[in-house]
């Protein structure tokens, strides 16, 4: 939810914008930070976005609004844009963010605005765009500060001054040896700390964290928010640094990474949508759901095989919900626990057979007790002591299943290297259903004798 | 899942442990890095776990553990250890994870502890302990570094010489005025690039970000997230600088946070819980199932209505399952995409009717979709016309209304201050389950003229 104070900045400018008022808007623009002016834009149709877009006046302001806006800036302002402003701009923001914006732009587009960053002899942002989007080299970026081991402290201080004035995290300064390969790192505090002249080397910390630039971007949010670093560095084949990951980038993608795996596991595509149009919405969740239908098709056929025996007792039929929802849910909260516990590290697949049977315990204790509410339930109703037995059994078996499936899907799935959040929804809703139903006739035929 | 260092160094461990090789592991135990060695520790046994800690040389090394294990630390560690030592490696710890720790005790234990710490003058932990454990005053640690406004650069940078050495976040200096109030911020990178007699208020920053210790710690991490900073100041009701919220804290509570709304949202707790017995993750299942076994009782009774015209076609119990998946699967996709989208700020609670309707049109587009489908294997299987329309429009209907009551429900949830995430859940599923159900039935029999 929006803060109190972006609430208030956003309905401000949304009443000035209606008025015209320029040149209130262009005080209220170059003196609000850019977190809250993408809250502003997020919440404006494009058109209004754009007429606010031109109002700033420096190219420094646009790009850290462009930083922010991240995936949502909308191609249209940039589009507008002259192809000196563009690259004007572009300077002005760190080469991760560049990368992923001219990453999105039509080919043409971007191919002459490299061209044109190339001539000015920006190549870092053209190196950054060899490396996946998903990778260390993809998030990092190649500003940071990189000393020999013979510099003395008094010296890194001296060449902190004079230069490195822009980069992004000058807290850690990363010691290089002659041939440019990571030696170690030592803090901006240290530096403060020892007596001016003692050389780098004698207190850089020389084991220091680094990852490679294909590295996974989860595993270096795990390494980050593992060891407490407020940067990572990354190094290329021959561990030479090439650049840095910096702790507000990782936060960004544990918090991707989560939403990430909440949407899969619903079936409700991979990236945030609800801002998308209804096609696109439609189109992303249509498959998730033919799953489900196909499933829904199987149990109607297993239910059909057995269409003589419930007109024999109909009221069999009435038992279908509340069995199938029960299993469902259990299922639901098994495979969420393990998709989840998988995705933080607290779960292990070399534990997949423990996890499974605490899952199938849980699963039987819970049938259990709700096999007992709901027979009794039957009982009540109907007064059939075999049927209350065999809805009782019916319940139970398809809440153990279901702990069964819930837990084996995704840890067979993360066993065999397949994402578990993206699978194991649709494939364990729809086994849990069928699966119940089938049991469920099975069980209540066999008891009845029908 | 566990790097490969880690999955190494926990069988290397292992092993030990069953040869009893208490040098060797005395020596892996001295210089692993306590985040490594947390994993170790959540893979064993607490009898195990207990033999290792107990062969820690020094009190800091224990408390880093501690401090990493956080809320898995098993308090049989603590309480098999002598009032001393458990006081000398609380002193190791930052205040923040102290508070938990004691938190999670006994009574009579936390009592004697901070009785003890007090005596030796370390009062800080008792202050903490007055906030709530969900607020930036439980989780920001009262170590950081003050100095007066007019302070100069030199003398601000020969202070850090001489204390401050085991400040968490070094990084930042806040600058207070006479009265203790913030001020400003100034980095320690500038104090190095200032001309020495620089007064500190001539350059630091004077509208720093700061919250108050009675802030949710959502909202801390918010704050940190958007504005790309590594601490965020804490004040009291007075704006008197009173601790910290350090980056690395923010991580682990994004994590928590998202871990606690997948979990919820399954019903399957708030906290982690496959690590705890069989029984406890029993009883937190239990109640969430309860709601979706009321909605399967209920679904019973409204199909017992429809008993007599279901005994005419029984073939219409075949198509429950289906209608309820199709229905209970879109639900679930449009309450995850609007929790979601609350949490991180992408929706608001003020676009309630925006979301609902395009949740809706959503519903009804892939309604219309589905129900051709499923309407078709009807016609397929039965020949009869009216039924496959009856259950093409009882198809349509449930998906409309599960994307009406999936958008509807978290968004009320929210707008009157109940968590969306954890009412969704259950409402949601067992809502739709039971009006998916009644309007089948209810159009089937209009239909059929049954």
């Amino acid at each position: 939810m929006l803060s109190e104070h972006t609430r208030i900045l956003v309905e401000s400018i949304k009443r000035l914008l209606r008025r015209g008022a320029t040149t209130h808007l262009r005080k209220i623009l170059n003196k609000s930070h850019a977190a809250d002016l993408s809250a502003v834009f997020r919440s404006l149709p494009v058109a209004d976005q754009r007429k606010l877009f031109d109002l700033f006046e420096d190219a420094e302001k646009k790009g850290a609004l462009i930083s922010e806006l991240d995936k949502d800036t909308p191609l249209e302002l940039i589009e507008s844009m002259e192809l000196d402003d563009i690259v004007e701009m572009l300077d002005h923001m760190p080469a991760d963010d560049v990368v992923d914006l001219i990453g999105r732009l039509p080919e043409d587009k971007s191919d002459s605005i490299l061209e044109k960053m190339k001539k000015e002899g920006s190549e870092a942002v053209e190196g950054l765009l060899r490396y996946g989007d998903d990778t260390a080299g993809g998030i990092m970026v190649p500003d940071f500060i990189t000393l020999k081991e013979n510099t003395t402290a008094k010296e890194a201080i001296e060449s902190l001054q004079k230069e490195h004035m822009d980069v992004e995290m000058p807290f850690y300064l990363y010691v290089v040896d002659e041939y440019g390969k990571l030696a170690g790192v030592c803090s901006l505090r240290q530096l403060v700390v020892v007596p001016p002249e003692t050389p780098l080397k004698n207190f850089m910390k020389p084991d220091v964290f680094s990852v490679r630039t294909n590295t996974d971007q989860e595993e270096v949010a795990k390494i980050v928010a593992r060891y407490d670093i407020l940067a990572v560095p990354v190094v290329d084949e021959t561990n030479r640094l090439v650049g840095i990951v910096t702790v507000d980038d990782v936060i960004d993608i544990i918090r991707e990474e989560a939403t990430e795996d909440i949407l899969k596991m619903a079936g409700a595509g991979e990236e945030f949508i609800e801002t998308q149009s209804v096609f696109r919405s439609t189109r992303i969740r249509l498959p998730w759901l033919f799953a489900s239908c196909l499933g829904g098709i199987i149990a109607f056929f297993v239910i059909g095989r057995f269409e003589s025996s419930l007109s024999k007792l109909t009221y069999l039929a009435a038992f279908i919900p509340v069995i199938m929802g029960m299993g469902g849910n259990i299922g639901t909260q098994s495979s969420t626990i393990v998709v989840r516990g998988l995705a933080t590290g607290r779960l292990n697949v070399r534990d997949i057979w423990r996890v499974v049977c605490k899952e199938l315990t849980v699963g039987l204790v819970l049938g259990l007790i709700y096999g007992m509410i709901i027979g009794s339930v039957a009982q009540a109703r109907y007064d059939t002591g075999l049927l209350a037995i065999a809805v009782g059994l019916a319940v139970i078996s398809s809440m153990s299943i279901a702990g069964l499936v819930g837990s084996l899907v995704p840890m067979a799935f993360a066993k065999i290297n397949i994402d578990p959040a993206v699978a194991t929804g649709p494939f364990v809703t729809t086994a849990v259903d069928i699966i119940s139903v089938f049991f469920y006739f099975e069980i209540a035929t066999t008891f009845l004798g029908i």
